[in-house]
């Protein structure tokens, strides 16, 4: 069975959805994340708010307690 | 008596519904979970914004703690 | 003093209202839960929103966290 | 100095008056709780809703993370 | 450096105000409190609901996660 | 590199801006605080509630998992 | 892999945007944080409130626990 952190860790250096609460939301490269918080950071990410990118941000850092889902798009 | 956990296990590789917090939910096949967390993985899944399929997602992880209820459909 | 948790293996079998956040329940046969999370199973389970029936659940795994009262009815 | 679970412990087969967020609680006979999350265990109690009775409960285990206070009436 | 226990401890038996979340306090004598949770006990209490007096209470015991701030009047 | 507990013991004994959440917040001086919740203690203090002075409290301990930040002015 | 304390740190004395929950925001220079609360000192912080700078702030302590996202400008 494939763990949600193993999911995440083969998903590394592809272009994730991170879908956050409020609305709000990330499109970029999934550049690493840490355990057990799956606070992670994000490359060439556009930021998402109601469903429209508000802002491009070269480097984020995410609260992973934020986080509803994460996915490939 | 069947826990939580094996119900849950019982419930890989079938359809469920995970309905979360803020009228959003997934359809979609349970691929894997993690302990104690309670994050899933779904592939072949449906997001469900206010009852209505709003997008499809191949795989998706879930973070546990918006969870309200896994059900198989 | 019967303690919540006895109270609760007592409702085994039985059926009970769950009441959660955000004006939803469920109406089910307890099937299982753990400690401490107080995570549930129910089964023949009807969901209700706003105090009405809007589905019916063969199997729910509820989660504990967003559990205000359990009752038998 | 009185604890306040010293104070609840004291309460046990008395009628108390439970607050809850969300503008709801419960009137009735305290009949058990846990440590340290103070779920509560009551009996013959009536459920309020914006400060009216709703329902009556024979018996209503209630999560201590929802509780505002606990008062004899 | 006084620690907030410690003016905590040295508010028993003097008459506090305690504000909670939801718009919501209680002016009364501490009676006691816990450690870490902050839970308090207060006698001879006036609940406050929007800044007016709702209810008496002789007793109740407050949980210390709904707390904003304690103070003496 | 000044953790954020160094700054805050810095702190002591000057005025300090404390911004709760619910758009309420605290000026006074910085009595004391605990660790690791972040308790504060503030002596002369005035409630701001909506960006206006409400209340004046003498001493006050502010609940650390209510603060958003916290200020020299 | 880059992890996010890595990175958060990497971004010491850097100007960074941390958006807060609460459509409330700061920009200034990172100039401490600390582990794992991810609570953070900035320096020459703007406060920003639904997209506009409402204060300056010479030093600001933020609780990591309203944090959403950080990022480099």
């Amino acid at each position: 069975m494939p763990k949600p952190l193993e999911v995440l860790h083969r998903s590394l250096n592809t272009r994730v959805i991170v879908e956050l609460r409020g609305n709000r939301g990330y499109r970029g490269i999934l550049d690493g994340y840490d355990v057990p918080h799956m606070n992670l950071v994000l490359r060439d990410a556009e930021e998402i708010i109601n469903g429209e990118a508000v802002a491009k941000r070269e480097k984020v850092i995410v609260r992973g307690d934020n986080i509803i889902y994460i996915s490939p798009p």
